[in-house]
Order: structure tokens, then C-alpha cells, then sequence
């Protein structure tokens, strides 16, 4: 079955047939005997001669840093959410946390197989500011400020503050911070919030300590350890996500340290883990789903080309106090 | 920059240029020229003409129940893997517990937006298996048993046998088994694995309750607390995954009760929040990322025609005995 046989059948003609599946116009009389004709032959339009005539994919490509990581997911479920209503499907980009299989992605994308791109960088690089750049695809970053591109950002320092005054109004006197080890805007934000408060408190320096790893739970676990032994007089940490304050919670326990009373331990993210674990995380809510739905909601206007200002979505945050402080 | 131009400033044919493009036979003369001028123009080929002329989208369509739950994301990590190696990007479709938006992206996917699908149903249904039969793009369920389909199932019967011997062993009484709320294979056999253990021990049937209750972290808390509500008596509890368990578990610290002391729990997964919640969850470890793995491997045999006998390929299990039993 066929265009010209689907005209013969329904007594129109070809272009008719090929208005009527491009959403073009079509009288009410026609439309019904074609649409007729098509149920009756289950007749399927070929998706790809339909891109190639509107130069149109109906894909969103997401260029992602991990699909097993909480907050990921949580992003993917908002924007899919809104989407998926607007006839978009989601082609994804798996990064597995590292940076060139994030610019591979970037550049298949860009080669029209999708209409838009919402990219969640695992860091800040001149390469993909650069590649941002040339790219003429409507594109949305989340979690990181790239110059001249639209974002939606989390107020990272704000965050970093809140939860560190939260340590020194439990009047702790040693503090530590256990950052991500990425070049990325957020991690710089979260050390500045925190050594800007500590700093407002008279803090000194020797008793602050900064100490770089990596994303995951085992990660937190190994740092947490390490830190401890070096400098078991220790009794404020920050964590930069809660993936890695569940093994920093886990390493202090085994070590036979006690959470909030010897040690308090704050975290920045919310995800589902921080109410699992025992003793529950105290923790910054980070509005991730809500945060997909935003890029998304930037990305439709921009593929629509209603608003291609450049703009820079920051996502408030709410400081949830559970049992680690 | 078109086929035509590259074609003038190669100097070979357009029928070559094309060639070169859909990977047929080009002399290694012609391909170093058509190469160098594609390279200078930065000529990219459109991906849509490409699709219609090899009638191939090197796209794989992925149909999963919830983009955010561990295991579902685990399996397409082991997915992803495979196919990004293989060239294919894949399409997503978040059904979000729905089996009308499953069926609806199967459809999708069935109109030629993809070269495969991997099938991860919420449960099953006539209609599904309906689809199926009638299905021509190859496919492969996984978690599920469709007649005449390829499928990656787990050994749901087996794994709750043994898991319930934990229970036996321990010299329980009151037995509880919290199932899910779904028309599934899977949970079918995981509740006659759970009967079948305790009838053999000889435990009689008014000291066996199964309740339903849906898949959060919240539907096992509640579901728990009316169990024990309505039974105080119950110390072993059976729980068909681990996130319901993890909400299970909460529920019966929250009344007091002690795990393992009063209450012993087992369940079925061995996702990241067995080893987070405690005490850690003595739970089966099903090997979800691996699975992922092989439906991809079977669903690039199916695409490149090589292997089209229905096959159903049954994963193993691993008893991982932690702290709650």
C-alpha cells in the first residue's frame, strides 16, 4: 500500500493524500474518505520519508552523564513527562561519565537526527563550550553555566551556605568538605559557599579541609575513611551529593563514630537515598524532575522558535533537616 | 554542500559519492578523494535520506515501566553498552506504570522509527501478547515470558524458594509475603516458590497471609503496617523486591519491632538500596545489568537476521545473606 493507491482508492489526488498526512489542508469530505481508506488498510506513513519531507525528526536527543544515578533519572522522568506530550521521543545519549562519549553523542545529534538537545554535562570543558557554540540545534544544559547558552542551574552556592551554617550553629569546631573531583561550575560554587561562611564564623583555616572524589557511594566511602584517619579530630562534614554522603555515613559508622553526636554530617541533593539510610541525611532538596521539565519546557519554545534568548533558569532548593546534624 | 558537489570537486561519479556514503564498494583510489573532500567541506550526510535509502534507522526502541526505578536503569545500562558499540542509538519510551502508554509506544516504535525493540512489560496481558504476534520488527522481552517471543526472564520461582528456606531455616512461624499488585509471570511463580517451600516444611495455611501492594518504597510501608496491624504475630516476611522491602522495613522499625530479632525479611533484587537501608538487606541477587546484556546480544542477532528462533534465555540468582534474616 502506497500513496497513489491510497489517492485511487479514496477518489483524491496523490497530493492530497500526502497533505492529509503532513497536516496540511484538507477538506472535511476528503479527510473522512481518506482517513477511511488508511483504517481499512492499516496503512503506516514511513516515519522516515515523513522527516525528510518536514525536516523534522520529532526526537529530542539527551545527552546524560550516568542512567544510574538518581538524579539523573529524576531529570529523564520530567522531561520525558513533557515531551512525550508534545509527540517528542527521547533519543538517549549514555555517557557513562565520560567526557568523550558525551562530545560523540553531542555530535551525532547535531547530525539531524534530532529536532533539540537537552545536555546534563558531567563538567565544564572549553571543548563542549566551544562545540555549544557552532552548534545550530535548540539545545538546554542542565546543572552548569556555558556562556551564551540557555541553562537551568541550581543555586549551588546558596546551597553550599545554608548547609554549612547548619554545622556551625551545631557549634562544630573541625570542619571537612568532601567535593566532587570535576571541573564543573557547581562544584566551585558549592566550596566558595562553604568556605565563605566559615569563614564568617572566624573559622581558621587549619581547621577547614577540602578533600576531592568520586561520584559514587563507594567513592564517599574510601574518602570518608582516608579523611578520618588523617584527621580523626574531624567533626563537621559537607558532602557534595548524597550518593557520596551514604558511604561517608557508612565509613564513619564502621569506624565507631557516632552520627550526629561525634560527627555531623550535611549533604546537598535529596534524592531518594538520603531518607534510606540510617541515620537519615540532612540534606539540600534539589528540584531535579522539576528541573527536566523546565529544560524541556525551555527546549519546545526554542524548537518552536518563539524564544531563543539565551536564558538562565536558576532552580530554588529547601533545606531538609533529617537526623545527621 | 550536496552529493552533486562533492561528486564535481572528488571527480567521480554521483552514483560513487553514494556508494561511499551507504558503505557500498568504492575503489581505494576514489574513497581517498571523496574522503579528503568531504573532510575539507565538513559535508555531513543527512541521517533521514540515509534512513530512507537503507530502509534501516539504526535505532533501537527501549519500552521500560519506570525510568526511575534501580533496576529498570540497570538494564539499560547493559543495553546501552552492547548497542552503542554496535552504532545504535537508542529511542525511549517511559511507560510510567501504564500500560496504555506501553502499548502506545510499542505502536510507535512498530511504524518503522526503529530496527528493534527491547521489551520490559509492567506485567502481562492478552493484548500484549496480541501485539506481539502481530509485531514484524524484532523484539525481545525481558522479565516476562510471551509465548512464541524471545525473552530474558529471571528465575523469579527458584529465587523465592530459596529465600524462603532462609525464612524456614530460621524457625519462623508466621509467615507474610508481600507481592506485587500485577498480572505477571514473574510474581505468579515467585508466590508458588514461597508456598511451595512452606508446605513442604509443613506450615500450615493459617500460618501463611500474602497481601499485594504496588512497587514504591511508600506502598511497602503501608502495606506493612496494616499487615502488622492485622497480624502482630507475623515474624517472617517474604518481600517480592527491594524497594517495597525498603519501605517494609522502615514501617516495622517505625512500630518498635526489631529486625532481625522479631522480624526476619528477605527479598528479591539486590539493587544499590539493599546494602544502603538498616540493617542491610538479605536479599537475591538478580543479575538485572547483565540481562540487559543479553537481550541486547539477541535482539542484534534478530536485526541482522541471523538468529530468528524464539528463544527464552533464563538468568541465574545469587542468595546474598546481610542482616535481616
Amino acid at each position: 500500500m502506497n500513496i497513489n493507491e491510497i489517492a485511487k482508492l479514496a477518489g483524491v489526488s496523490r497530493a492530497t493524500v500526502s497533505r492529509y498526512l503532513n497536516d496540511g489542508y484538507v477538506s472535511q469530505e476528503k479527510r473522512q474518505a481518506i482517513k477511511t481508506v488508511i483504517d481499512a488498510t492499516g496503512y503506516t506513513p514511513s516515519v522516515q520519508a515523513k522527516m525528510l519531507r518536514t525536516n523534522k525528526t520529532m526526537q529530542v536527543g539527551i545527552v546524560l552523564p550516568e542512567i544510574r544515578s538518581d538524579f539523573a533519572c529524576e531529570m529523564g522522568d520530567g522531561m520525558t513527562s513533557v515531551l512525550a506530550e508534545k509527540g517528542y521521543y527521547i533519543l538517549l545519549g549514555n555517557a557513562k561519565n565520560s567526557t568523550s562519549r558525551e562530545l560523540e553523542y553531542l555530535n551525532i545529534f547535531r547530525n539531524n537526527r534530532v529536532d533539540g538537545i537537552i545536555f546534563i554535562p558531567t563538567g565544564y570543558s572549553e571543548e563542549k563550550q566551544k562545540f555549544l557554540d557552532q552548534l545550530t540545534t535548540p539545545c538546554v544544559v542542565i546543572g552548569q553555566q556555558m556562556k551564551g547558552h540557555s541553562c537551568v542551574c541550581f543555586d549551588d552556592y546558596e546551597a553550599a551556605r545554608n548547609m554549612t551554617e547548619l554545622l556551625v550553629r551545631r557549634g562544630r569546631r573541625q570542619y571537612a568538605m568532601l567535593a566532587v573531583s570535576r571541573s564543573n561550575w557547581g562544584v566551585k560554587q558549592e566550596q566558595d559557599g562553604f568556605r565563605a561562611v566559615l569563614s564568617e564564623h572566624g573559622i581558621p583555616d587549619d581547621h577547614i579541609i577540602i578533600t576531592e572524589t568520586g561520584y559514587g557511594i563507594s567513592d564517599g566511602y574510601q574518602a570518608m575513611r582516608q579523611l578520618l584517619s588523617r584527621k580523626p579530630e574531624i567533626d563537621a562534614v559537607f558532602v557534595a551529593a548524597d550518593e557520596i554522603a551514604v558511604g561517608a555515613v557508612n565509613a564513619v559508622r564502621d569506624l565507631g563514630r557516632r552520627i550526629p553526636e561525634d560527627i555531623s554530617v550535611v549533604s546537598l541533593g535529596d534524592t531518594k537515598l538520603a531518607e534510606i539510610i540510617s541515620p537519615k541525611l540532612t540534606t539540600a532538596r534539589y528540584f531535579y524532575r522539576e528541573s527536566g521539565v523546565e529544560a524541556a519546557e525551555m527546549l519546545l519554545e526554542m524548537m518552536e522558535g518563539k524564544n531563543l534568548t539565551a536564558r538562565v533558569r536558576k532552580m530554588g532548593f529547601e533545606v531538609i533537616c533529617r537526623e545527621t546534624v
